[in-house]
């Protein structure tokens, strides 16, 4: 396993393995692996010659008050997960060489990035999109892997993608969760046993408003959002929202669920934000 | 010589060539091509394998007001002459398979699309800095020529490129001119005879602002700016901009021409907006 911290190093080799026919399959992390990201790694391993994963926290995602600092960063650890699980090189670049002095250029998804987590962190996936298009540019994947964990992000990637002709393949995979069906997230780690259990609330919600759309066929997104609130209100800490949008184009459903949706939810667990969605399709 | 008119197709067709280890040398235009764009096309031929041009009059750089429609598209003449000139791919796409119904990514470069060209022409970087994301991804090209004519788009470009990891290397080349003097430019053709007689005032003074600091040894910038006015204003309809900044970083100089500067004007003749420049040095 190679690792590269510089981006024109690694698009070099990249670029002889290409030549030499390789197909590059890319999982970009901000590190703190868990048993999601393995989830990618594994699938990018079926699917491809060369395996390439990414660390990097990206500070143009962060908004000022958000948790850049504070953002888990056990290199030693992911180092060793991605070894155990194949992957051939790992991208680890530092901050200055992604944004040096003098950096202007930035992507923006119009309309997808200004709502849900986009309307309660101004600014992030313009981060978001900067990033993925700069690792796209210097890793040159055949395929991406990204978690469904992050639905708006992935909406906006495949757009990204479509809209500026990447020849890339977005692959998007399953949340991976706990048991307690809490959804896998870096995050997770600033949670206290007990804001764990309250966290518990969120997936809890998700299942029950599925149950309903599916087998109790109630088709309001009124009532669905009430019955969501009641099981989260009382356990969290602030929910920045509680979202029913169309699963590939995020327009929001104003009165029935007619369609295949998205239910997204993200709400304050003590200081900690977190986010989970569930897709549904009314039967 | 091959015309492709799909993305999704030439990218293929591209991606096959790269792997047979073939240089792929670009040359985007917006057509109706002239001396100043063949010259780029023949640099290109002699430093690659194989030669792309493309010819696509990029709506997302035209504003509401501007001449998009009436922008000369001469499709059969720039063929023959690609073939002439022995270019290897020509593309060709039509507007909407460029930006389909619901196209939502744009690129924008922060400071340097908002002054000279870009205050006079609002959102037209954006539009120049997306085209030229999106054919760098369909093309994927190992080199791309610019003409220093666009100068402030060719600053841009190389900014893009650098920001954004793009493996490409830049080349930008000297305008071609008139025995006269003159710019090529694809909107000549907009002239009457007088109004190319009074458009020669605009290289006129940038030959006489060169001289001024190069041999006078003038460095006042107020001063060359005013010697400028004094040559173009009787003659011209309109001044966008007469600027006088830094050749690399376009940050402007203040009192006096202390580096390497790019003088550059944008005014009208008539309805027709013509734009120059010119690198000078103090000695």
């Amino acid at each position: 396993m190679k690792i590269f911290s510089n981006p024109q190093t690694i698009q070099k080799s990249i670029k002889n393995l290409k030549l030499k026919k390789q197909t590059i399959g890319f999982v970009p992390t901000m590190g703190a692996l868990h048993q999601g990201h393995i989830s990618l790694i594994r699938r990018a391993k079926k699917e491809n010659d060369i395996v390439v994963v990414s660390i990097f926290v990206n500070p143009a995602q962060f908004g000022p008050k958000e948790d850049l600092k504070s953002y888990p960063k056990p290199f030693v650890k992911d180092v060793k997960l991605c070894k155990k699980e194949g992957v051939d090189i790992i991208f680890a670049p530092k901050p200055e060489s992604m944004y040096p002095k003098n950096y202007l250029t930035y992507i923006n998804v119009e309309k997808l990035s200004g709502t849900m987590c986009g309307k309660a962190r101004p600014g992030h996936f313009r981060g978001v999109a900067t990033v993925v298009t700069k690792l796209f540019n210097i890793v040159q994947p055949d395929k991406a892997y990204f978690g469904l964990k992050d639905y708006q992000q992935s909406v906006i990637i495949k757009k990204i993608t479509e809209d500026l002709n990447y020849p890339v393949k977005i692959i998007t995979c399953p949340t991976i969760r706990e048991k307690s069906g809490l959804a896998l997230s870096s995050r997770n780690a600033y949670l206290s046993k007990e804001e764990l259990n309250k966290a518990l609330s969120i997936s809890d919600s998700l299942k029950k408003a599925k149950e309903l759309i599916e087998n109790k066929k109630i088709k309001p997104v009124k009532n669905i959002v009430l019955e969501i609130k009641k099981i989260i209100k009382p356990v969290t800490d602030k929910i920045d929202y509680i979202e029913i949008r169309d699963a590939e184009t995020l327009v929001e459903i104003k009165d029935n669920i007619d369609r295949k949706v998205v239910i997204a939810i993200a709400a304050y667990v003590g200081k900690t934000r977190l986010i989970d969605n569930i897709v549904v399709k009314p039967r």
